[in-house]
């Protein structure tokens, strides 16, 4: 296969544009190049890096561009998941002067926003590289932006863990505590959630993941452990399930973690709070 | 006045819990809930503080829970902009169990999110405090974000700035160049933008400024210039505009720029690169 | 649990009706009671079985109602999923005449095609009774319809299956073409779909069962198999994957494949074949 | 004229088909292509017909594929309503290999449907043939598809009747007894709905049939009566108005209602409950 | 019946209402009330009319308050179609300050159109009072506001004729000469369009209106004839069409166009040139 | 610059010529071509003024066109600002004749109303020449139409004013009393509006004027005073702020308004009250 990065549906790319460009454009456009700039001049304009990191989100810089110009010419340079170096051209554009200076903005809000979450996940991967473990995004996402950063952290390498409350079953402290024991709990989800859903149990104790693994889940999800209790989870559930390591996770703390040796480790600032990555649009003359 | 916390509209408030929740729910709903929770159980919850901030959102948490369960019990205990305490109760809820779970993540997704922006505005401010200059946002926001994200900054204490390019004339390099003066692209401002629009202008160079000043804008945006360049700036200015630093505006540097007198300083990570604040939702029995 | 009907969330509902209601009411809304009958008379009504079935949708009648009088009284006399017998009162509405009249087709158009959904799935599932077998949908639903019809398969007592291509993992020949192999294939879906989305294989053949399960899928689709052959698979499986039997079957065929011992048994048909239930809504005076 | 094939408006067309895309990809895409199939690859396949029916939807075919690859290559080989049989090819459709899998089911899910419509309602047309009987659809239409169900019943031969509430009157039952007498009714609808909209009334007895007539009405709709006091009914009319028989139509009734000399038969089934047309993609090498 | 004022779907009033404040509000909400009032204190004030006219609207009025404060109390004082006298008080208002002045300008811009169609459509059905001429909408009407000036043409004592392409047939010098007459071009239309959608046909000359009334059409749109034309095409007709005629319509010329004695006259500039009625709301202490 | 016409954000034109389009097509969409004309049949026409006025809407035209038949000519000969002759042709368009007629309707009630309110606005514009005035629009626009409507108030020569209550203050009564004084209020929307939103103050009398001068507003909106008053207080203002005359304006006073010395003078009728300007599509043979 050509390539191995993960794609968004077009439609997902074209909704967010849409409304990027109706919030910065309003009712009444964009009032300074609208008097500043002659209607039918052109410019040429190249996507850059200002840091290294990993690129996210070249279609919706092109979406951007398209919506605003449809004649105007986006050769991207580089493929999303790539690493950047300072300095790089991710891409460049020519078109309408207008058209470039209205879309600039919205196209690096995405640029930079997905870059950034692909970048820190990548951080996260590399520092568990050697270990079977892999990193996994939560749903501890910004509002609208489910897709497309669950997405970016796929982009940097990451898994996108469940999309919603809609395509897996995750069993907490209130399901349990509601059905009185993790074996109704599972029968129950089983029954209910349909043969294609995983069943996931989070766990606090290691009693509790006995009784997980006897009830047959397909993941554990063990919660706020430490190194050494996890690497005791890990010995028990001997195969049996995905061990999932989950809670306070940071760069500080990871490679411990994957040492203890789970399968993914779930880490909700990668998507919460990751910064942006600088990118910028230079002009050229 | 009982309160000066900015408002955001309430339809707006809807737009994006309605979109959050789709997101999460898709086509299926919470399996696990449906499969582990019966449909008639009640249950009692409080959104708590797990870190010092600023707290910010709360009607978004408010609007999720009514969504899904528009009898439940809302009960606001601290306004947005309340200075958090780690351990600080917010709101407590009370409700069917089932729509209280699904609302949890989405709603303190809105609240960590929208706090984090709020908190880490607080902190530029605070910074700044005793000189007169005032905090800014940008246009460098999270696509589809940009009206909750200004007034999480305004909440926290900063300007919201423009809100688009609809709304105020901000004439940069592209935009002077083609002009061929500062004058010249003033003067086509004020013609199209009309009498209610601001006109702002951004120099790089104490020259620029002379003449943008001459050209009679409303603010002048120094850009890049370093603190002794920004106080010549603030001199030459002498109260005929206002004046705004910006570029590369960080926690560490951002006291020296106010205390160059600026009157405004726009900050970009506020919004590009806050991280959330930790608030968590605690069950009761 | 007081009840295992699965629940379809409420906003989707509310899409739904919106509409529905409004390619009824379009522009010019019901132009023969706004003649006929006073803005303020009252009505009362029944919606009643007039065949036998399984009930589905009533929630989507309450809301038909709600919408066009928000002061309606709408008793729910049974619940989704209840044997329905001819004559069957199912809930009782007492609101404006007008907006009863006009809520009266949709609610039904609503009612009978999903008690159809539920009735059939009833039907298969009863004729599989006594065996392990479990009926499942598939995605050949009617559009705009997929959460609906789902729904209703699952308040017929089926499965859902999986709700789109982006819930769970199902590789079929062009799949396996395309990667050479079912391990290749099976391979870069785990790698790219994450550790919470299922993996399953379509085969048409007993040798590429055996490389399925080689390879540690979750679920073998094994299409257009005789029962005899069926048998021979699943007995091959011997419960290292769940067997799902698909292709062509009819209420006629599929008592004979529950016996050969599959898990789940999946029927286009159910939703895209249904005939509606007959039910009506009955004016009292 | 060419062709006198109705045409469903193209924007409705896009509406439906983007509403069945987002149901099907969802937040996360077709994770199965995205993982076995390469980006960059081409494939082609023939929609082909596995029964005899009459064809309806290629234009949904169309759209499906050219939303996911908008430089597919997708060519009509047969309209719709022309008279399939089984192996037929509809269209040939050429493109990138992972937009062709994902428009697949969804192209199929409206063409199959639609086809499924026609082929009912031709099977009700060809039952009536030799009589001046038309058939007609009802507003009995599965919700959001009414617009594409009219559609695809006038491809069958049928009529579409009034498209909902809003585009002609029909006095029934409520409205007779509101207003007083069939006389008062039609000269309110008359006042009310404007010379353009038709207006008709539902009669279950010859007598009311004489007053209707009597009131001057354009359609008389004789519901649920035997063939006999259709006849009676189409000769007291005696041309005055346009007869039509409504309730319980079936294909084993129908052609004794037309021969009663009705000029329209309306039928709810052709809508509510016409099972799909068997239709599928076949891929090529 | 208690009242014949046509009722505009609410569904639809919300839409209008929701876009209305959506264009107002944007991103920021009400700037100034934000600042300047208290967010609980509260306010009366009083829709009054400051001209003479007919009063259409007051559920505009209801919404756009009560999205904005769900608590306000609005009390209706007069009714929809009512006439206006300068000074009359229309409705009292009683809620949150906030959010009645944001409320004001959006409720006074559907009240005053509204009300200005209205009072136009009211005009000219006066001119013609004592004939048996009805006014008529046409389709010249503002985008987005096809249904809310309909109604508003109701209200104010018009018809609305058709409300699209959709709904009646409407043919005219294109349509004919496609056909190659008017025969041909009633056949089709006939043929095409169902039972239930009326068939007029536009004519020039009284010879094509002998050819439209041979051909059976239900009204004949009689175009730019003058008073004897007309008058000799209504005896023509002789009762066997609705005749109608159009043309430079205005309030000099209506009188006597009524008095050829033609059924409907239509009108373009009720709709697409009715100047507003002055409304205002008037705060009290 | 090559022409200094604003442009309305191509978006905006895109969703309102979709929604007109749906509100024309509705379900069947258009029935009478459908019938009458052969699908395949070409057509050329113009858009033509039948009246002397200004241009506005021709990219909307464009569009209504371009949606339906997406390989239609359309050739712009005039463009929007241009003062038409009756009789000029503005638009020559060629393309599929179903199309054409369906758009035509569409077409021309976005040209006659924009270009309406162009049209009034210039006459404005004109009575005032020669004076310092500008003439602006209000928010007394047509519900879902602001956008246009601003815009084609800057078509005609005038300003747009504030789009809406987020882009700037407006200090009116209410906001005075609830403050206390002209100087609380500056201060609050000075605080909380940020340093970009200009701050106007609405006076009635002059001691107010000195007042809000005082105060340091960046706009005096001086309503309803008579031109002796308005000269005057264009004299004490002395170039402090920007004077603003409105209420009650209209062409018998606008000049003598102007000629007080005032800046802008605010117009509602030119938005609420603008009769369309009369263009037509003629066919070609």
């Amino acid at each position: 296969m050509s390539s191995n990065v993960p794609k968004l549906p077009q439609i997902e790319i074209e909704r967010l544009v849409r409304i990027a460009l109706e919030e910065d454009l309003g009712l009444a456009g964009d009032l300074t190049s609208d008097a500043a700039i002659d209607g039918n001049a052109l410019a040429r304009a190249a996507f850059v890096a200002r840091a290294d990191g990993v690129l996210a989100g070249i279609e919706f810089a092109r979406e951007a561009v398209r919506v605003l110009d449809s004649a105007a010419q986006f050769d991207v340079r580089m493929l999303d998941g790539t690493s950047l170096k300072r300095g790089d051209v991710v891409a460049e554009v020519q078109g309408n002067a207008r058209a470039l200076l209205a879309a600039e903005r919205n196209a690096l809000n995405f640029l930079t926003h997905l870059s950034g979450v692909a970048t820190l996940t990548r951080r996260y991967v590399d520092a568990v590289s050697g270990t079977q473990a892999r990193i996994a995004a939560t749903r501890k996402t910004l509002p609208g932006l489910r897709a497309a950063q669950k997405w970016a952290v796929r982009v940097g390498g990451g898994d996108a863990h469940r999309y919603g409350l809609f395509d897996a079953v995750l069993l907490k402290d209130n399901h349990l505590a509601a059905c009185g024991s993790i074996a109704t709990a599972v029968a129950r989800a089983r029954a209910h959630a349909g043969h294609m859903a995983s069943v996931a149990c989070e766990v606090d104790r290691l009693d509790q993941l006995d009784e997980a693994l006897a009830a047959g889940v397909d993941v554990v999800l063990l919660d706020n452990m430490d190194p050494p209790t996890l690497a005791e989870a890990v010995k028990r559930t001997a195969g049996r399930a995905v061990t999932e390591a989950s809670g306070g996770v940071s760069l500080d703390t990871v490679r411990a973690i994957a040492e203890a040796g789970v399968d993914v480790i779930s880490v909700g600032r990668i998507t919460h709070s990751a910064p942006s990555l600088d990118l910028a649009l230079d002009w050229r003359d």
